[in-house]
Order: C-alpha cells, then sequence, then structure tokens
C-alpha cells in the first residue's frame, strides 16, 4: 500500500465567489478517487503576516506545487479566449518539474471559434480584428497549453459546459485518468520487482 | 572568456504580421549586450514534416528553453487584460526549470484598471460583471506572474506603451538588467576563485 498522491487542484475557481465550496468539493472527490486534494486557497494567508500578501499567497502555492505528486488544471477560458494567467504559469512550472499533469476546459469549441472578429487571410491563415495571427490547429487554447496535455497522454479534456467554470464533469474524468495512470504505474512497478 | 549565454525570446511577437522583423531586432540587441537570442519562429516548421505541425512547435520551442540560459518575456496584455496564455506557460517552464528570468509589460496601469466593468465589493474588494474576484495588489497581471518575476529580483518592468506589442523599450532594460546580473554572477564567481 503506497501512500496517497497529493493533487495541486489548479484553476481560477479560487476567484469565484463559492471559491471553497468548489475546494471542498474538489477536495472530496479527489478522496474517492483516493487523492489527496491541495486546494490553493489564495484568501488562507491569515490578516497582520508580515510582507505583501500576493508574494505570500505565491510562496505558499509554489511550495504545494513542489509538494504536490501531480497536478488536475481548470484550464476553461477566463475573461478572453483564453485560460486564467496563473493557472498557466501552474501549469507550465509543473511540466517543469516534471509532474504528472491532467487539464479540462468547459468549452468544446477550439480557440479559432472564441477569438472575437476572425478573419481568414488570403494565404488561408486566421488573424483578429487587430492583424494578429490565431492558430488553427484544432486546440481549444494556445498550443503550448494542448500539445502540453497531449504530450503526457491524455490530451486537454474538453467539455460543452458553456464555459461554465464550476462545472466539475472534466474534472472527474481528469481524476479517473489520474486514477488509471497512478494503477498503471503501480503495475509497472510490481512487475519491475517481481 | 565565457560562451555567450542564450536568451530565449518569448512572448506574442510570433503572432505579429512582423514576426520576422521583430525577431531579427530581438536578436540583433541580444547580440548588442553579449547574449544570443533564441527567437521561436512558429512559422519555421518545415512544410511537409511528419507530425502535426502544432505539436512539432510545442517541442521545438521546449527543446530551445531548455538550451537557453535565461528568458526574456514580453507580458503586454495580449486578446484580454492578461499576458498571452503561450507566453505564461513558457515563463512557468523556465521558472521550474530555475533559469533567471526577466519580463516586460507595454501597459503600466495594473490589472485591476484593465479589467472591463470592475467593480468594488461591499468588503473592498473587486469583481467583474461575472463576479469573479479581480486581483487588488497593483500588479501587471496575475500574482503569480509579478511575483515570480519579483522574486526573480528586477520585478515585471511596465512600460507605458499603451499595450503596443512590438515596443521594445521594456525589451531593452531586461536586456540590461540579464547583462548585469551576467557580469555580477563573473564578479562572483571571480571572487571564490581568486
Amino acid at each position: 500500500m503506497s501512500h496517497p498522491k497529493r493533487v495541486y487542484l489548479a484553476g481560477p475557481d479560487v476567484f469565484l465567489p463559492n471559491a471553497v465550496q468548489i475546494g471542498s468539493r474538489k477536495k472530496a472527490l479527489c478522496q474517492e478517487h483516493g487523492f489527496i486534494g491541495l486546494f490553493p486557497f489564495d484568501n488562507e494567508v491569515p490578516k497582520g503576516a508580515p510582507g505583501r500578501v500576493d508574494r505570500l499567497i505565491f510562496e505558499a502555492n509554489v511550495a504545494m506545487m513542489h509538494e504536490a505528486d501531480l497536478g488536475i488544471f481548470n484550464l476553461t477560458p477566463f475573461r478572453g479566449p483564453s485560460a486564467d494567467a496563473g493557472t498557466v504559469f501552474e501549469l507550465g512550472l509543473l511540466a517543469g518539474l516534471r509532474k504528472p499533469l491532467f487539464g479540462y476546459t468547459n468549452v468544446a469549441a477550439p480557440l479559432l471559434a472564441r477569438v472575437d472578429g476572425a478573419v481568414q487571410r488570403p494565404d488561408g491563415g486566421w488573424q483578429d480584428a487587430d492583424g494578429w495571427a490565431i492558430e488553427d490547429f484544432g486546440n481549444a487554447d494556445n498550443l503550448m497549453i494542448d500539445s502540453c496535455l497531449a504530450r503526457q497522454g491524455c490530451g486537454l479534456v474538453r467539455i460543452d459546459a458553456g464555459g461554465k467554470l464550476d462545472d466539475l464533469d472534466g474534472f472527474r474524468m481528469c481524476l479517473r485518468m489520474a486514477a488509471d495512470a497512478v494503477a498503471a504505474g503501480s503495475r509497472k512497478r510490481a512487475r519491475a520487482v517481481g
């Protein structure tokens, strides 16, 4: 029996009015799948702590990410066509730390369909109203995000939930994939020592 | 005489119509400061290469980031109040790889001033029209981004250039800071062996 894996729960969930409930719900779902959920409650830095609150939250989140065995990312678009910037930073950081990563987005449509004023160029490429190129690979977001998760094996889970930030179907799918990956890893280790 | 440091040049510059020229200009400025610039030309994947082009670009960019000694990031807002998602992913990745990082944004105003429909809550906090919290730390972007760069020592350089994506004043400032950091490191090493 190995110790339960710790899952870093990244996402813009912390900005929602019901952040505390979402965190509790996600942690409970983690437990059902044999995981320990680590939720970055931005509001938990004690009032009156020395130093800038934002720097303390950063340090606490980074420490939590180092502590985590894997990460599950809510990459639903947030204030624009792409995922929340803080969440994307954390995706990169955990990729750099070589931790297994899973992610979901609660829109099914590709990035190209979500950029306002997209027009096709004579060469077939796409640009927005400012003339800035829009990627046309069918990805849900910037190719670095989708490709990072594709490289991990499972890809970015796309749920048709109208961009609702707190829909947890994609999160549940990620948990199942993570549990499968952990079980497959355990079987592999068992064979290696068998 | 040590070998010139390689600088990964991250930013939404690759999406601009004049991406090639910006890349050349940035690489020339790198050379003037004693650096070699590595610019992720998304368009350089040869046509007809086997595999998905987006995955090839991802792998090429990741390889370039591993090769780099440090990174300079254009974190100017891109299609929304935050920086380009691909750039932010790369910031996290290079932070995870523990490389020295420098960044600039071509807007001076804080994130809070750039989110549409921001309203103050009775408790003093801020939210957008959807009721989602907006950070109020005076940062240029999500606290993970500003804090990451603050922790590196120089902070996120904010230039009052109206969000113009290809203004290079901030880039030049980052280059000077990077050159100073490299020189300070060399002096430190020289003292250590002196």
